[in-house]
């Protein structure tokens, strides 16, 4: 079985290696051969949005999905005479914008924080009194790990950051003074059937996710955010891994993004749950049976930022996962990640504790 | 880092993935580019033997390492003026010959079957006397799975049974009433240092292994073994993996046979080891430190042979992980293989045998 994967970042590089175990072959469309997938497996050599290139790529394979969000929905429409494409693309477009994103929370009735759609200098003007302080501007478009996004915290500062982030399309958001940050990880295979990991604790620092804890163990919280992916996925007639953060702000879920695909947030479940997110995301897109997403124990994961620290040094830590990306070092740059599992959280948290404390050293 | 690989087999491949992980690259030095390993990585098309395509590999990397035995350790004397080689090539010389691995053992004090050496019909007279019946006869040289063995059970049937092994030089092994096959798999460091996984639990079916079950607890004899392997390891100055197969009779350890890197009873190790036994190998090799070799619940592990049965139904076994080597099906060819990982061992053994029912119904 082959698969076509659109963008080969590390994403991409994890979903074909987790199908080569099961003798699924990836090919990647990117404009960059030497990227961090093309390490593992063969390149389309294109841009993202070149349909000839994704024609090539299309013509190859069994099945095309994607481990990037940017990708044009009208090329992937061009695409799909010659190859399926899972996840649907009308869920891609709806992730592109978070104005939409938005408006599809409201309409299956997923709480989601409050915002005004920002067009104009006009609509700024309402920011303030709708949303009180401090708000949080995003272009509506093409942001990810933090980027294009600015914390606004008096009414003079608003306009100078909207012209910042280059006088867009934009939402304001309002502040949600959360207790955590989770996630929820589901698949949707071909019959309809899904499976959900357990929710997961993210926690970021500036904008990017510096490490998740897996199981957060709530089970009304679990089956709460359960019922909202359900309703998600059976809007798009979804097939494959989609992922949504929330905030936990008082006992309630508030859905803050929507990524349909393998996430971040889902990384520990490659050795901290029996089937990983990549391996069930193939499984999906193929049509075969999704694998059980139950954990294998408590996952700590933390992401190697900028460049992998001493390497000698992390394969030391005992029960260290060390996965490196293959990518060149560059400031914030996600490189790498660790993973630890142990059988108790209490003797997971400890072990968290002292790898943070290593890896901030290193 | 970069590692090359002689072989491009099931072995060579999950080498070669397990590295992808830690930004490890592996070329193989294979005749088939499209082989199991071929199909994940790149390949110096060459003979095993051939000095020239072996020199090629090892000037494109910083190890020189393989994934089958039947290597000339001539040939790999003049590779090593382009890279380091380990496991030492004495050690395969020595495990290439059944008689040298039956000194070994001998001389470092391991118990082993009781044998005589063939060189000719003459040899053959004293078998019957000195070690009963029935007889093992083995060729010296090349044999794996079970080939280039003969099971004799009477005088007559002797001669007969060397002529069919060609005549070669062989061992006659007397036979073991053993109440079951284990082996132990050791990683040795650069620095000396050692990890050990538990004993493995083996069965085999037409001399090719078929499943193998894992933590094997019994301290007194995981320390035995470990003694043993300690001073083959030493004996050798070992850097990488080594495993040694043992028949467990009346209690004792006697050693069959010594293996110069990962071994099929070890494939557990990746789903149920902190650190499996290929990763542990490419630390090694590369002078890396040893990861843990904890095992993370008990583990099943079932070969898949002749072909990958039913990929659908077997994908529907809960908590299955299927590895597909990527190669043809042939007749008790090993093409790919099924693990379970289970929190205790009363649960292993139900789904086990689940398992393993499916699996020749498929």
């Amino acid at each position: 079985m082959k698969v076509g994967i659109i963008g080969a970042g590390q994403l991409g590089r994890m979903l074909a290696l987790a199908g080569y175990q099961l003798g699924i072959h990836s090919t990647f469309l990117d404009p960059d051969a030497a990227s961090s997938g093309g390490q593992v497996g063969p390149v389309v050599v294109g841009a993202l949005d070149d349909p000839a290139s994704l024609r090539e790529l299309a013509e190859q394979v069994d099945v095309v999905t994607f481990d990037i969000e940017n990708v044009s929905v009208e090329v992937l429409a061009d695409a799909a005479a010659a190859a399926a494409i899972w996840p649907p693309p009308h869920a891609l477009a709806v992730t592109q914008d978070r104005l939409s994103e938005k408006q599809l929370f409201e309409a299956i009735g997923i709480p989601t924080t409050s915002y005004v759609p920002v067009a104009d200098v006009a609509d700024l003007a309402r920011c303030g009194t709708t949303l009180g302080w401090p708000i949080v501007l995003k272009a509506r478009t093409l942001g990810y790990d933090g980027r294009g996004q600015r914390i606004v915290r008096t009414p003079d500062d608003l306009e100078p950051a909207w012209r910042s982030l280059g006088g867009v399309p934009a939402i304001a958001e309002g502040w949600v003074d959360f207790d955590c940050e989770l996630s929820l990880i589901a698949a949707r295979g071909s019959n309809g059937s899904t499976a959900f990991y357990p929710l997961a604790e993210n926690v970021h620092s500036d904008g990017i996710l510096f490490s998740t804890t897996a199981p957060y163990l709530d089970a009304a919280l679990q089956r709460m955010a359960e019922g909202y992916l359900d309703a998600i996925l059976d809007q798009f007639g979804y097939r494959g891994v989609l992922t949504v953060e929330f905030f936990l702000a008082g006992g309630q879920l508030i859905a803050n993004e929507l990524a349909p695909r393998v996430h971040n947030s889902g990384h520990w479940t490659i050795e901290g749950a029996e089937t990983s997110q990549f391996e069930n995301h193939l499984r999906a897109v193929l049509g075969l049976p999704l694998g059980s997403t139950a954990p294998t124990g408590h996952a700590y994961m933390i992401n190697l930022l900028g460049s992998i620290p001493g390497r000698e040094r992390l394969l030391s830590i005992h029960g260290l996962h060390l996965h490196d990306y293959g990518k060149a070092p560059r400031p914030q740059r996600k490189v790498g990640h660790g993973t630890i599992v142990a059988a108790d959280r209490s003797a997971l948290l400890e072990r968290a504790a002292a790898l943070s404390a290593a890896v901030s050293q290193l």
